[in-house]
């Protein structure tokens, strides 16, 4: 990555890329964001991702996205968690802003690790407190599946596949138990590179 | 904040808080630092912070800051999440690192939302490997206490003081439960702004 020099050399205003240079700080173990003139440190971390399964009788609430990655495909209410507010309140927020939707919060049910993408997902057990609800500016539709209906072909995202196969099969056998597990990148990318 | 152009006009060059500006970027709802040559948009959201409650028979591993914060005071084995790792990854390797102690992870156990400074604590139920630990870099000295040792009034985090009250308590009743909860900024801070 080039740094301030190089940037400078450049003759015109560097861009963030440019600006910063990947050093390890002093007393670190690991490469960091290091800005060339004042050395601010740009830590980058994973992000957490908040969000809820929403259910109603025997349905799930599930939100067609409006937007990219994964527009038109099928995902549970859920986003990216802010500054100021507690893991609860982000999964409520998400879920609220995405499906218009109501719920009470239950117990934290599936925390999966995406290593690849730098996230740790978060989602809760929910019951829906009324079915007013319908699409926020970042879905196009919002509606009840039943099992027989889920859309597993178009489902967004393999944590949204692999946390409503966990709730189907726990509320199959009757109970629901807390479950942490990782992914990493998708078998199609890792075939697309060149062994 | 001082955005590029103030930036431009001092003559020097801009360092990272001169060069960003804040605004509410295209499609979204909050404010963001906002890169004012290329917009690219730095998010800042909340950081994990990851670790475990190592146990040895009826005593837990505490470790003596070397670093500030809280420079000399107690707390666990935890640190901020890297990219690449999963949350029990995390975990395990702040506890090596902090007290040079290998664990096998149990439960998650607490799951703490500092609203404050924005972070998320997620700590780990533990039991050590063996007793073969000590001060990594970041610690100044490593050791057991049982119950009655445990050093209150010099514990570094509310975090932490609340891991351990909680665990002391589920021990007494014969049975751990995860628990979830939030802490804001300290009622000594808060009294410090005028009314």
């Amino acid at each position: 990555m080039p740094g301030p020099l190089l940037a400078s050399m450049s003759g015109t205003r560097p861009t963030y890329a440019e600006w910063y240079v990947t050093r390890v700080p002093e007393g670190d173990t690991l490469e960091r964001m290091v800005c060339g003139e004042c050395g601010t440190i740009h830590y980058q971390n994973p992000r957490v991702v908040v969000g809820s399964i929403p259910v109603w009788e025997d349905r799930i609430l599930l939100c067609r996205r409006a937007i990219e990655p994964r527009l038109g495909l099928w995902t549970l209410p859920a986003g990216f968690l802010e500054n100021g507010e507690t893991v609860e309140q982000g999964a409520l927020r998400e879920t609220l802003e995405e499906a218009n939707a109501r719920v009470d919060l239950g117990d934290l049910y599936t925390m999966i690790s995406l290593l690849h993408v730098h996230q740790v997902y978060m989602m809760y057990r929910a019951e829906l407190c009324d079915v007013d609800f319908g699409p926020g500016p970042e879905s196009l539709e919002v509606r009840l599946f039943d099992e027989s209906e889920i859309p597993w072909e178009t489902l967004a995202f393999r944590t949204i596949t692999r946390t409503l196969r966990c709730w189907f099969l726990d509320r199959k056998q009757g109970s629901f138990r807390f479950r942490s597990s990782a992914l990493d990148r998708p078998r199609r990318a890792a075939r697309a590179i060149p062994a």
